[in-house]
């Protein structure tokens, strides 16, 4: 038997924004305005300003203007309605993203309910969720979307394939899914009150876990020769866990997403490539 | 062996319409105008006319006043839309319906895009298609919440069970697929570019089989004492065909919604009770 491959994410990831960064320049050597992506991060968990301090870095090294807006902790609902209004209404801004999870007073749905969807560069918003679902052009979240990108790089067939995703979130695993299906797989979501779960992964051609659990994953949920891709990201005593415990299932699948390298850098790009869509309807530019 | 279960839904339907005429009436006593459903029609397909003067009487032998608009076959996408516009500002009108399928030269996706989401009694907006992915309140297609009432109204459980829903259309595939997830069944959607479709049916509790292919289903389909649902409706030299061959199931499952009295009438029930829920809501009267 070969050895499984690795499904290099960082790499993919690094490539895909220099493209991005070329498409970028071009049109900006053509007068264009940069595009803007403004990021709302309300109070100070620790853990938020590195993600948001990660994702501006990225925007602004391939010419994305990042922008962005830092509210205490002890915000109301309606202090960060006023900032997502204000860049809702700000023509430099083509994306808005706000940083999860937010400070327990604050109504989360209804802050997410408030984003334009045109602007909406997480995918969230349920005019975008019923996009995704009705098989209509929106933006896509991007998590979901790096995934297919991933499998899509790596030339791993979809069409009449089984998939099985692990998790149902409005996130990850629902637009999975619904990506998975609109590629002509069948797919399959097993959740946390699915007997005998590892029994059904084993069907899957394509097993795509966003479980929340470190390690939930082992040899006896793989098919041999199986494509697994790791959502999962946890702290553990050594470094970071992904959701499927690498060193039991690497004797059995045919490829591997890990944790970190894999999905985690491809979410960033993703955003940033959502961004970049927005722009160019915003600013009247073919796809 | 004991005989297999009809779900009837001919009945179930008939009991809820009932109950909705009393809520109705109670709510007229106390001196509140009555729902209005508003039915559009364009051209002359006479098997929609049929649907239409069917949909309406429902609606009026439960209290909801039909108003309708029938538009002549060569009418434009502004042609309808402006109608459609007429009803989402009538204050007395709370569901819009918009016959389908539409001449083939109007935009069907415009259209339906048009109707007020608080109006859409078919839920087959983007906006009530995203709430119902977010697991969002809103207003759900007729036919999938149908199904998932008459599953309830026979007590079959749900939680844990795998559920197998043959295709995935926006009407009905996706949404059940949806619905049946978020009551903790493990669902495998299955389509046209499944190979093998029969073996994942076999690993059903639950099969739901909206494929569109007269008698598609047969025993190899069907695990031992499966619940069936027959969503399929075709004209046959001998009367109505679902996608089920009864004949041929029906020693195997141990319940058959069948077609005709299955799940038709719960569509209809469902498209008065959402325009009933669409009235409370747009009278502030309680759930």
């Amino acid at each position: 038997m070969t050895e499984p491959m690795l499904l290099n994410g960082q790499r993919l990831a690094a490539e895909m924004r220099g493209q991005l960064a070329a498409q970028i320049a071009r049109v900006r050597a053509q007068g264009y305005r940069a595009p803007g992506l403004a990021v709302i991060l309300v109070g100070d968990d620790p853990a938020s300003a590195i993600y948001v301090r990660n994702k501006k870095r990225a925007a602004q090294e391939i010419g994305i203007e990042p922008v962005d807006a830092v509210l205490p902790q002890g915000s109301t609902t309606e202090d960060v309605l006023r900032v997502v209004d204000q860049f809702n209404q700000d023509p430099a801004i083509d994306g808005i993203l706000v940083q999860m999870p937010l400070p327990p007073q604050i109504e989360t749905e209804t802050v997410l309910a408030r984003v334009r969807p045109d602007k909406d560069v997480d995918g969230l918003t349920v005019t975008n969720l019923g996009r995704l679902t009705a098989g209509e052009e929106g933006l896509v979240p991007c998590t979901p979307k790096g995934i297919l990108r991933l499998l899509e790089a790596y030339d791993i067939a979809l069409a009449g394939r089984r998939a099985v995703v692990v998790g149902r979130s409005r996130l990850v695993g629902l637009p999975v899914a619904l990506l998975l299906m609109q590629r002509q797989a069948t797919v399959t979501v097993i959740h946390s009150r699915t007997p005998e779960p590892e029994t059904i992964a084993r069907q899957a051609d394509i097993l795509v876990v966003a479980a929340g659990k470190p390690h939930l994953v082992t040899e006896d949920w793989i098919k041999p020769g199986a494509v697994v891709i790791d959502v999962g990201i946890h702290r553990g005593d050594h470094g970071l866990l992904g959701d499927v415990d690498r060193e039991r299932v690497w004797s059995r699948v045919g490829a591997l997403s890990p944790v970190p390298g894999g999905v985690g850098p491809m979410t960033i790009l993703e955003l940033l490539d959502n961004t970049w869509t927005a722009y160019r309807r915003h600013e009247g530019l073919s796809e």
